[in-house]
């Protein structure tokens, strides 16, 4: 019923991965997400160092991309240095970039299962393989995400008999992961199935991934309008909604949803107004071992990112200004918890599970035990 | 117990108000807000048109205020045409400006009863009375919504024995008003009254009036930290907010507040944590008219205040940029409408009523009856 074709994710064109490793493995190659939409640019990251510092400063963002980054990052570490100190220290400097998205640590133990077992001299092939194999895994993830979610899309389709009006918030499209997206997947099928459908896109402050989302959705063709922030509950109130989908960066084994700060306040506006709010999860997203979402750490960061604003300066070049005049204090917490009350499903790779713990235990019944 | 002072609003360590008319009538002055927090800029507005277009261009904004400027803009249009069809196009034209903030036509509609009936030659110094009385009236509704709402937050602070945290949307502060504020009147009051106070100051996007209420703030001395639209609820479920207050453009009669975009999304996270969300109403912002907010037009205004962002660039100058890339649809609804049952009550210049019918019937009796 879905219509396949060989992922979405497409610049300037040119059909491409948001991470690409050189043949030799020797670096890969990753879109600069702080230039986006003004500029296309893609950096070579060639070691440890340049890995973890374009997940810190969100070169790369999105937490499929972070875990897929970091693996690639302990591969490029281990051809520098093979060792076991080597290898700890990886891991250690990768899960130290930021705190909330539960893939970077689920890659890092991955990559550690894959490669600490073996002699020092197979390290560095063998991490590449694995890391590779992370991608492709998280490409396949996101296609089987966009049919289960693309089904739930032309259920309504069907139902009101035009075009579907799905509310996005933050970005969880091919940017944030290596292909075809979490949250955007089920809209690209959708698209490419011939559903119509429209994206209203949240502007999300203070980073505006929301650009990202429209420069993505612009690539592809699926007619989309930004808003900011706040307009949401009004559109919902007014009918103009069909559909919530966002992403996680990390979901208890109870079904609570950590995204992007902002989606709780979504969640409770479709709630307030019986509009259906699902979550695009992949497994790794999901943290077995909380229960009780208050134990996620929520990462502060630097209130600069409130304070300045990124754009084009009236010369057309990439320019920044200053919105909050100094001395004035700022905070700049990054993600909230959506509770599971709020959730009316999550989409996994596996199929579309209730936000419970037995919902989830349905889909995933090789992971219960981990925590309790 | 609260300690009363001349009127918060003041602009560089001297007192002012926002709008002063010059000695003979001839022009009122007002600070331009686009340029603000940036710049303090105050401008002549000499004639009807002048009024108007710092009305609609939002030169000028917040619902009490809009009332004062064309009240003035009456004024202003009488001196140059005081004939009957001279205040019938004052009016027409000062209401079209913009659609939403009720004060506008309550200006309006006062000003006619006080001129129309007067012959030509007396017209345009009444006018200019009336004008000055509006000023003062609003002045007046204010000072005693800071006195009733400072009380709340003294309970508050009673209670929980450290500083009172109150989140805010927009700006309903003394540039809003012709002094003292609508929201922050409270807070001004409680400050000056030595009860300890931080403030949440929501960006509100896309305009940031949350600057214009960070710069009133720190002109005054009242702790306050900026955060974006999309960080107020997070805070809320970690319990770091004790209570809202919000302005309003035009509540009904029946309760409900309609309030700058985003609004209704603080009040539903409000609610769903049990913080007390409270709206400073002044009865000119009560619609008598209107029971079903469905009835109070939305205004939609263009789409670049959201693509455009004004701030400082790095010499220091005003300056824009352009954040959405052309060709990406923006849309813009202005504001949005908190129903009744998440209001914890109304502050009115009477005293604080529930948001109900008999709520406000009860402190203003003489308006029951003008619709049902």
């Amino acid at each position: 019923m879905i219509v396949l074709f060989s992922g979405p994710m497409k610049v300037s064109g040119r059909w491409r991965r948001s991470i690409e490793p050189d043949p030799d493995g020797g670096s890969v190659l990753v879109l600069d997400q702080t230039r986006l939409p003004h500029e296309i640019r893609w950096l070579a990251l060639a070691d440890l160092d340049a890995a973890a510092r374009a997940i810190g400063d969100m070169t790369i963002r999105g937490a499929p991309l972070i875990g897929a980054v970091a693996a690639w990052g302990v591969a490029l570490a281990l051809r520098a240095d093979p060792s076991d100190a080597g290898l700890a220290r990886a891991c250690a400097v990768l899960a130290a970039t930021r705190p909330t998205a539960i893939n970077l640590r689920w890659a890092l133990d991955a990559m550690w299962a894959q490669v600490a077992a073996l002699p020092l001299d197979e390290r560095a092939a063998a991490a590449a393989r694995a890391a590779a194999r992370i991608c492709d895994g998280d490409v396949a993830m996101c296609e089987a995400i966009g049919r289960h979610g693309a089904a739930l899309i032309r259920g309504i389709a069907v139902t009101i008999q035009r075009p579907v009006r799905v509310l996005t918030h933050c970005n969880a499209g091919w940017l944030a992961t290596v292909d075809w997206g979490t949250a955007l997947a089920p809209i690209y099928q959708a698209h490419e199935a011939g559903i119509a459908v429209h994206v209203w896109v949240d502007e999300t402050r203070p980073r505006n991934q929301g650009m990202l989302t429209a420069w993505e959705l612009a690539q592809h063709g699926v007619p989309h309008t930004v808003i900011v922030d706040n307009a949401g509950g009004h559109l919902m109130q007014r009918g103009l909604v069909d559909l919530c989908i966002v992403g996680t960066d990390r979901t208890t084994r109870n079904g609570d949803v950590c995204n992007k700060i902002g989606t709780y306040l979504k969640a409770l506006a479709a709630h307030d107004n019986g509009v259906p709010f699902y979550a695009a999860v992949p497994s790794p997203s999901i943290d077995w071992t909380v229960g009780d979402p208050v134990d996620i750490p929520i990462e502060e960061r630097t209130g600069d990112e409130v304070r300045f604003v990124t754009g084009r300066d009236p010369t057309g070049a990439v320019a920044q200004i200053e919105l909050v005049p100094p001395g004035i204090a700022v905070a700049n917490p990054a993600f909230d918890v959506t509770p599971r009350r709020l959730v009316t499903g999550l989409i996994t790779e596996r199929g579309v599970a209730t936000a419970s713990r037995a919902g989830l235990a349905g889909l995933f019944p090789e992971y219960q035990g981990a925590g309790s």
